[in-house]
This record gives structure tokens, sequence and C-alpha cells, in this order.
């Protein structure tokens, strides 16, 4: 019995292995990405499950098209115009499995063996881990706090072959926390056309912004047809439904539907039509607007204690809107080394170092705001920072 | 903007395309292998999710471990033993979104370019499809009414290089119903030993047996974790949920998790634990018995009247179990052809030449006997038997 080859670069992911650690009882985790579960619509959703299952349970627990429910998509495609600047059709509307499976399937659609992945430097190792089933070289553009820097994507696809694909989260990125500027958006989609390059929007936190606007989508300044934008439910709404979306122009559509179809034939009926009946029924902004409540103060709560507990080395910088808040250390220091010292005191965090796909970088650690109390931050944060200042 | 090699080789199902047809109001279909809505247990599914976010609000919506609900997985543990014969423990248990990921997972798996896997001839074509995305060559091993024929299956492994795995559906096969003797169960795993490779038994209809007992799977057989299992609940309780599962001895199972994680991060929290509370509360053995007496009934009915109406050169057998008649047509006649004049007249089902990864057989045709209510199949069988002798 012989693994593919691919089997040979694919790896568990290093925050699943942390997450894993963090359920041991009492642990503080700064660690995953997950949102907030008291905020969780919990009655709402009750009401919305027992509607689906009145009004339409054979439907509901059927089979349905790979495309998904036309009824979620057009809401989809409301939003999208709403709150991401861009129209779409129903049709360019594919429900995935979690965004996860929207990169997974982008990774399926276009990359060869030593095809080039250019990414934002640090990215999603989640991204990572689903394109290297596909064997890519991973190419990480520098980025400043206004996104990839221009002059530094261009050098790079004057230089290299096959580029295939560019894949960035310009909003409130993970891990940085970073939001591109308008005018980077714009420069990236005039680059992108000009070299024909797909570009692969992910916006998981998009609608998370804590102060000021929302920016338009880069899938808004697409003339071509070239961004594939993903989409999910997991930040907003919550993440136990693992209803993502796909928004692509016709002829990529065409392709990923064939992919989804051969990769799990279509995403659950049941939690597409709850999805659907809770935001036909509630408000989800509503709820979106008592999430950014919460967080921005545990943004805020976490920023403070961070300024007051943690040495002078090291440095970050305030989020607009996300889960994220990204802290550099010294060169000298290794995160990975924090961490298990910081994990026997109770505290887990994301070393930064598996953020670049290309290795190095350990002087980073990326903590997450959304999951704790505000009691949890104020104890878990002074004793990190007590295991910082031990390795500086 | 170019597409991976991969997608040159991957196209929308036959079987897709015919159901979107079958959408069209009025139609009579035979072509899916949906199970009967009228049978799901809407009630106890309703009460099921109400528990669920009750009690466990917060968990059910929240993100899970890739590897799935832990107390699932022991329940499916149990009824492995109970009806599988075969002892797993929880931890050799992944949930994935359907058995088809299961599948699509399998030949992330093991198949690199132009591997070779052997399949019954002929076979389930949602399985073809997601093999392809990793182009593997397909041998179709002949197979006769007790499963595949042995002596063709080691002449081909003692001629063929690079064959990495071989996928077999034994209980009731989807597209021809047939089961595989205990006999040619046991000889398959001797084989498979002897040749070292790994055997996907692919079980969705095992628990559907309509006459005497369920026989023991191919798992139950093996001695040396060469088999992967995969089932479902879509046939057994209800699709919407998209809950399957693969079985997998310890060094298989970790990289399949490492796969699944990459692919979608987990199966949906929600619809694990409703599938959970539902088997805790409620007797799904009593639901399968319920089913089963439906399904043996139309089954009856149906062959019934294929005996009495379809052309003497048609031929056909009885299945024990599972979803499926299969009908073979003298070899001068095309069902594809027949399919389309059938639609005109109101009835669709899928043309046998589907099944064959490798093409030809274009005179046999799969009918469906679990989705159609008992007057649907007294119309719509006469309707076909008209068309059907049109072309002889």
């Amino acid at each position: 019995m012989k693994f593919s080859k691919r089997m040979n670069h694919l790896h568990g992911s290093d925050i699943r292995a942390i997450l894993k650690m963090t359920e041991q009882p009492g642990m503080i985790s700064f660690a995953g990405g997950m949102p907030a579960p008291e905020l969780f619509p919990i009655e709402e959703i009750k009401a919305a499950s027992v509607q689906v299952l009145t009004d339409h349970g054979k439907q509901s627990l059927q089979y349905t098209t790979t495309e998904g429910f036309l009824p979620l998509r057009e809401q989809i495609a409301q939003r999208m115009l709403a709150k991401f600047s861009v129209s779409y059709s129903p049709q360019d509307i594919l429900i995935t499995s979690g965004s996860q499976q929207g990169i997974e399937l982008s990774g399926k659609l276009f990359l060869d063996d030593e095809d080039v992945v250019l990414c934002e430097s640090p990215s999603f190792l989640g991204a990572f881990q689903a394109f290297r089933v596909y064997n890519p070289r991973f190419i990480e553009v520098p980025t400043d706090d206004q996104g990839m820097i221009m002059e530094e994507l261009t050098r790079i696809l004057e230089t290299t072959d096959r580029v295939k694909l560019i894949y960035v989260i310009p909003d409130f990125q993970n891990p940085t926390g970073r939001s591109w500027s308008i005018a980077r958006r714009k420069a990236l989609m005039e680059i992108a056309g000009r070299y024909d390059i797909v570009v692969v929007e992910d916006n998981p936190y998009g609608e998370l912004t804590y102060e000021g606007e929302m920016l338009p989508s880069l899938a808004s300044f697409d003339r071509k047809g070239q961004v594939v934008f993903l989409g999910s439910f997991s930040k907003v709404l919550c993440p136990g439904f693992r209803i993502g979306w796909v928004c692509a122009s016709p002829q990529l559509m065409e392709k990923y539907v064939v992919a989804k179809q051969a990769a799990d034939t279509h995403t659950s009926t049941f939690c597409q039509r709850i999805v659907h009946t809770y935001m036909e029924r509630f408000d989800l902004d509503e709820n979106i607007e008592k999430m950014k409540d919460v967080y921005r103060n545990r943004r805020d709560l976490m920023l403070e204690i961070i300024e007051r507990e943690f040495p002078k080395e090291v440095s970050f910088k305030k989020p607009r809107g996300g889960l994220f808040i990204w802290v550099e250390l010294p060169t000298t220091v290794n995160a990975r080394e924090i961490l298990k010292k910081s994990l026997e005191k109770g505290v887990a965090f994301v070393p930064g170092g598996s953020f670049y796909p290309n290795g190095g970088h350990e002087n980073a650690l990326r903590l997450n705001f959304s999951n704790m109390l505000d009691e949890k931050i104020r104890e878990g944060i002074p004793r990190l920072a007590a295991v910082i200042r031990e390795f500086l």
C-alpha cells in the first residue's frame, strides 16, 4: 500500500494540534480563530430549524443540486452587493462546505505540480494546507500596512514563470489583521489583469469592521472575471453549519461546480435551508452589530493590557476589524519556544512562523481576541507577558 | 487564466444532468438514487434538532475537530460491529461530508497520474468522477452474479503495473443491484493481501437487505488493515445532512484526517450532533425496517410490471436489496436514444453506459425503485416499456 506523492508534502495543521491542547480544562486560548459561542443566536436558529422541518421537511432532508439552494444564493447575491459592493447573479454563486472548501477547489482548478501561488507574507496557514495537496511553489509577496507592495509583486511576476494564482485576504487579514488600501486593491486588479492571473479573494472577516466603513472588495474592481471571491457564514453567524460560498464568472463557475460535485456532491441541504430561513425571518445584520460591539471591546481590552504588560521590545498595531492581533518580537526570540512555556502556564496562541509557507519568521505571535471572555483576557495576557519577558 | 491539467478530464455527471431535467413538473423519475422522502422521520429529527440546540447550542454551532464528534463515532463503531461484523475503535472512524467525500479522499491519498484503479464492470459513476480528479486509468474487472470474477482479477493483477486500489460495492451494487458471495469476499481479501493493494469498500446499501441476512463486509475479512470502509447515513436516515464516514486502520486514518482537514476542516457540527441525538433517542433500526418494507414492495411492484410489460428481449434480475434494478437490452439498442424518447414521454432513468468508466455497453438501463410512489411506478414502467418496444 503506497500513498500518492502528494501525501508526502501534506501535514496536519499546527493550529489544529495546538487547538487539541487547548481542550484541557482551564486553558486560556488565544489560539484558534473561533467566534464567541455566547453570541450565536441559538433561539433564532432553533426557530429557523423547526420552521424548515415543519414547512419543507422532505426537501430539507433530501439531496439537492450541487450549486446549492437557490433562495440562499439569491440572498447571498444581495449581500454581496450591499456589503462587498459587487454585483453577482445567483448563478455565479456556489455553496461550499465552508470557505476552506473554496480554497481547496481553487487549488484543484488551477494548480499543477510546481505551479506558483503568490500570497501575502505572512498569510493563512489553512490555505497553504489546501493548496499543498496540488504541490505548488509558494512565493511570498512582501507586504506593508497597505497590503502587498505592488513593486514587489510586479518584480516577481516579471521574473517568475508559471504563476497561476494570487491568494489574498484583503480585509483584516489572517494573521496580521491588516486591510488593504483602496489604491492597492485597484492596483492589484490592474496588474492581475495585465498578467491574466486568477485572484482568489478570501473574505471571511470583511463584515467585522469595528471603525469606519467596509472597503470595496477586490471583486468590485474586477473587469475581466478574474476574481474568485470566497465568503463564509462562519464568522458572522456560526461555523457549525459549514456554509461558505464561491462567487466567480460563468466560465470559472462551470468548473467549480464540476469539481464540487466530485468532491462531496453538495453541501448539507438542511444547513443551507436553516441559514436561508434565519436570514429571511431574523436580522443577520443586527446580530453582526452585536458581535462587533463585543469583539471591539475585547480587542480594546486586549490591546490595553498588551500595551501595559508586554515588554517594550514587542510591536503591534490596532486592527480595524477581524479577529486577530499580530505581535512581533525581536528576531532573537522564537515564539515556538515561548508557546511551550506559555502552554505550561495555561495560555495558548499560534506562533507566527506557521503563517509563512516557506518557513522562517519565528519571532511573531498571533493572538485571537474574539473567543475569550474579558476575565480570561485580563488573566491570560499578563501571564503571557511574563513568559515573553523571560525570553528577552 | 489557465486551468490545471486535471480539469481536462473532469466533466459533470450524466446523472446530475438528467436529475436536473427530472425537476420538470410531472416527470416520473427512476433516475436518481434518492431515498423516499415520505419516509424521513421528520418529527423525530425536529425533536433531535431542538434538543441539540437546547442542551448543547454553543457546541453544536461551533467548530469541532476534523475527526468528528466522538459520541457519533462511538455509535458508528457499535453499528459497524452489529451490522457489518467488523470491530473498529472510534479512533478508526472519520466523519465525512457524505461517502462521496470518502471516495474523493481515497483518490487523493493513493492516486498519482496514470495509476490504476480496478473496479467492477459496471460500477458507480460518482466514484469515477471523484477518482478522475487524480487522473488514473480504470481497468474494469469482469463480474458475474457472485461479484468480481477472481480469475480475471488475478490475471489483471499479474499483468498490470501500478494498480493502486480496488474499488468495490459488495452489497446491492450500484448500478446492478448484485451482492458478492461470501466466498468471493474472502477470495478478494486473500488476493488483495497477496498483492498488498488497498481495497475501498463502498457500502451505502448493505443495511437495506430485503430478504435473508446481511452478509459480512469485506472489512470483516481484512487481516492486514487494507480495507477502507465507506459508510453513509444518506440511504438509511436521510441524505440532506451529508454525513458519511470512513473506517480505516491507524496508519491510513492519519492521512485521511490530514486530507480531510485540508479539504473542508470538518463536517457540519450541527448535523453530526443531530444524527447522534436522533440515534440516542429514537430507533434508527426501526426506521430502517419501515424503509425496507416500503422499498421491498416497490421493488416487487416494479419487477412485476417489468415482467409483464417489457419485451421478452430484455433481461434483469431481482436484487435482494438496495435501490436499483438493472435491465439489459439487446446489444443493437442504445439506451441513450431510448432516454431521449422516454424523457419526451415524461419518464427518466440512467442509461447503463454511464457506469462503464471506459465507455461502451450502451445497451442497459438502471431503474431506481425507492423514490417513486406505487402509482408512479404503475404509470411510468408501462410508458417506458412502450418506448423500449419502439427500439426493438
